[in-house]
């Protein structure tokens, strides 16, 4: 495939407005929806979303957890999932928050960056608790791809403040360095790295425009943020570049294809506006 | 099963040292046993390191990511490897380093802490970048079913400096305010949280024998570590809560099971002499 991550997601960004619509066939969803907890459950779900989501959304986030919990069954679908996703026409990022260190990051770059794989998405989630640098064969995959390592720098949840406002050895908190360490390699490596910055969180005092990646941002409907803060913390960003994340409020409109589609399409409608 | 994670690792420990060995088919490893890197391969690897560590070490710990790299079918590998080496006798941390928040985090308790699950081990490693408090799903089913959760404190690694030595607001780094919660944690949940502390790392500020939780040492061998690093910083731990974890360094001795079994009660009886 032909361009960056960076450069495939602002295409698809301008061709349908900005959002990342999330597949996650949890228990509950899977219960309101009137489907069995199960493969087949998994499996029906995750397709009706592909095709309330095709053309309308950019870009797609299956949460591999709830995939995981039905073992190799679960990943047979994960892996049907995903090719079906991106035979539509949809970005897929894997939101699998995956990470380690040495021939580990390298086992997980072949699992999810590399062509050859089943679960070969454009892009895979990364939480960066051993630091950025012990990535680097994520990066390193990704780059070589075409695909990209979205790494979880400001997560949504209160929870997350202890680590992730923490004071770095320089005085800055460990978000402000991460976003910064991100922008650097994202200068040598031509925006193969993006970041998760939810968009119930205060904006950093890095400045997210010279980020030169992918912004996801969750948060968006359930968890209480919206269109406000979605412009306060990103209007400045290069066009293209941000992806609101939406998934429990989108899916309670399952499982009705049509209902699932108009919910995004609205959501997707707002994002625009507020980016604009 | 009866009792709690930390009671099972120290009447197995007790009868038959401290070691915990690693299951890692790396690419790298399974060309050096002459082996092809496939799921065939994997599985050969993996049976081989079970028939050397059954009865000689008490714990093993493969490394999901070698096995996520195949996909469904790589998974399917996995799960028979978790139920063969339980069913030998070993108890068993799948190290996955999973963490994410709300029903998602749920999802992975589902998967790697839940006996009805095909993945089910004894205990899973995660990663607190999202705070401890979003993991308290995976808590909660470990302590439902004598289960462990094991979390990444100091990692190994020296990239993980950045984020786990930062000062949170009280002035505590956040390796010493995590194993604080930790200690906490296992004080209501009768010791269901253990933490990865590196072997080749300077002691905390947190007294590691109040933890009341295991304690897993990744870098010994092949990352520098040894019997001196162990008894230094874990010497004064309650009897059998500490499992240094060896893996390239054993796992060179292979494709002999005789000799990979060799290399890892070597080890295992220096450990033994460093801690006591």
């Amino acid at each position: 495939m032909s361009g960056s991550f960076t450069e495939r997601v602002v295409a698809a960004v301008g061709a349908l407005g900005p959002l990342c619509a999330g597949i996650d066939p949890s228990a509950g969803l899977l219960d309101a929806w009137g489907l069995d907890d199960d493969p087949a459950g998994l499996s029906e779900m995750a397709m009706r979303c592909i095709d309330a989501y095709a053309g309308v959304v950019p870009v797609v986030k299956p949460q591999v957890a709830f995939f995981e919990r039905f073992g190799s069954r679960g990943y047979a679908v994960l892996e049907q999932v995903v090719a079906a996703a991106r035979d539509a026409g949809l970005l897929v990022i894997a939101d699998a928050k995956r990470g380690d260190i040495g021939s580990t990051a390298e086992g997980y770059a072949a699992a999810w960056l590399d062509p050859a794989s089943s679960l070969a998405a454009d892009a895979v989630t990364v939480a960066p608790y051993l630091g950025l640098g012990a990535l680097q064969p994520m990066v390193d995959t990704a780059a070589t791809h075409g695909a990209g390592v979205v790494v979880v720098v400001s997560s949504s949840n209160a929870e997350g403040r202890l680590v992730q406002e923490a004071r770095t050895a320089d005085g800055r908190s460990v978000e402000d360095a991460l976003l910064a360490e991100v922008a650097a390699t994202n200068r040598i490596r031509h925006g193969c790295v993006g970041v998760v910055v939810g968009a119930t969180r205060q904006a950093p005092a890095f400045p997210l425009a010279e980020l030169g990646g992918v912004i996801l941002a969750p948060g968006v409907g359930a968890q209480g943020a919206g269109a406000g803060e979605i412009g306060r913390l990103f209007r400045h960003c290069p066009p293209g570049t941000v992806l609101p994340n939406v998934s429990r409020s989108v899916l309670v409109h399952g499982p009705d294809v049509g209902a699932i589609r108009s919910a995004a399409a609205a959501v997707r409608d707002q994002m625009a506006a507020a980016l604009s």
